[in-house]
């Protein structure tokens, strides 16, 4: 997805959030929005959202000095969501379709998110998404690919989200290739946080070696893009993963909630409304 | 009212949609954005908003060439209101209080706003805030101070508020003096505005002198000043008038909604909220 001019705005405000974790001083916040007021001429529009998050998170890290700001709220969501993993489990395990309900857990989980929706309350937000049909549902045709995937390549995206992602795995039985964040940006899920929720014991982890949020290929490893190449199913999380990969050579299955009007309007749905959508892919 | 760090995500907002109004290119739009974020340096927090505003507007005018940006909003909503005018006169002549009545109308009126507001929907609001107690509440202290008033200075807002506006003055049986903005802003109400609702029929309309969406005294005309200096009795509409005189050294009654979380933080309000506040002045 290109950047629209929507974005910049919300640019300012995710960078102002993240800004006011780590500095006291109203000041020093307010050179950080200076510093990406500098940088707005050289945001193309026809990049992606988050090859610009990449930019405003380094120019955060740099004039911080803080490698994570996000690492407490992190820890403190993963917990949160830790708590709500049995009766979650349960839900799924007592479904008539197991499978169906782990995908809308997964989606669920998606509602962590201190970029795009930090007035997430987790409890109240899973429960209604549990019971809400998504807007575009193309969970039978997930089903069947599934079915005949060998390898599945799963693209996480917020920390504690992770947790939630987990039960998808369990229900799957597949085995699974989970990548996460190369370096912490925003609260996405690190190396670090995917362990924290116990995902290293049902997928292997690994790193994108990209630190933006969301799979830019061209500044991924070569160990993630091998993966992406030959995985028989991708289940990709997340607004930031869809707006980098929307365009993308490979067949992908997008689970997420749309957080904002603009990426909302490029699916075709309403803010607030939750996707299962595969995209064929360019290749 | 200083500007908070709050403010500056959504100065870009305001700016995007007064320049999509004008502007059909997407990289013009953009050069917009790219020289506020030139500027944000310069924005000292000291300031007001409007005073900022004054700024934005100014870029916005001279890389557009379009001296009124929202002419055809305002005569569009004018029209709306206008529309509404004789059911909300017949509203307050049966009222058992019309003068509390029509501060309601008056503040009702503020819903109209492309800055703060722009997802306004007139008559539903309207009618919503005639029914709502406001959240501050000093209305009894108005009448009492009208009462004694021989002079009334009555600082306007937004075009198409003034029809709102003529219904109180009307109510007072007072001689008002009616301020306008010095040059079109945002959709504030200017002279032209002003006569297009039939306010001059009503009151005597001056212009600020001032081309910021408040009225900035270091910047009006020797005309409002005088206005300002001598008047027995302020009514200030609006958030932008009200940031930027709450801290001024007269007296002034501020009939507002608090159209967004900074503003109704400084009130000790909830966003939304309508307020009728007396502010003894520094004086």
């Amino acid at each position: 997805m290109k950047t629209y001019l929507e974005c910049i705005p919300c640019f300012f405000k995710q960078a102002l959030f993240a800004a006011r974790i780590v500095l006291k001083d109203e000041m020093d916040i307010k050179h950080v929005l200076d510093r990406i007021g500098a940088i707005l001429p050289h945001i193309p529009l026809e990049s992606s959202p988050p090859e610009t998050g990449r930019e405003i998170y380094r120019i955060i890290r740099e004039m911080t000095g803080i490698d994570d700001p996000f690492r407490e709220l992190k820890a403190q969501s993963t917990d949160a969501a830790l708590g709500l993993y049995p009766a979650l489990k349960g839900v799924v395990e007592s479904a008539n379709d197991p499978l169906k309900t782990a995908v809308r857990v997964a989606i669920a989980g998606n509602v962590i998110d201190f970029g795009a929706n930090p007035e997430f309350e987790l409890e109240k937000d899973v429960r209604a998404i549990l019971e809400t049909q998504p807007a575009i549902d193309d969970y039978s045709l997930f089903a069947k690919k599934l079915g005949k995937a060998k390898t599945v390549l799963y693209l996480g995206d917020n920390a504690a989200e992770t947790v939630f992602d987990k039960i998808l795995i369990e229900t799957m039985h597949k085995p699974v290739v989970y990548a996460v964040r190369g370096r912490a940006v925003i609260n996405d899920a690190t190396l670090e946080d995917a362990r924290n929720s116990g995902l290293h014991k049902v997928a292997t982890v690994i790193s994108s070696g990209c630190d933006a949020p969301g799979f830019i290929l061209s500044t991924c490893s070569r160990e993630f893009v091998d993966h992406f190449t030959i995985a028989d199913l991708i289940i990709s999380k997340g607004q930031g993963n869809w707006e980098a990969l929307s365009n993308a050579d490979r067949p992908i299955f997008f689970l997420l909630k749309a957080k904002c009007q603009v990426v909302a309007t490029e699916l075709g749905v309403a803010t607030g409304d939750t996707v299962i959508k595969y995209a064929p892919g360019r290749g």
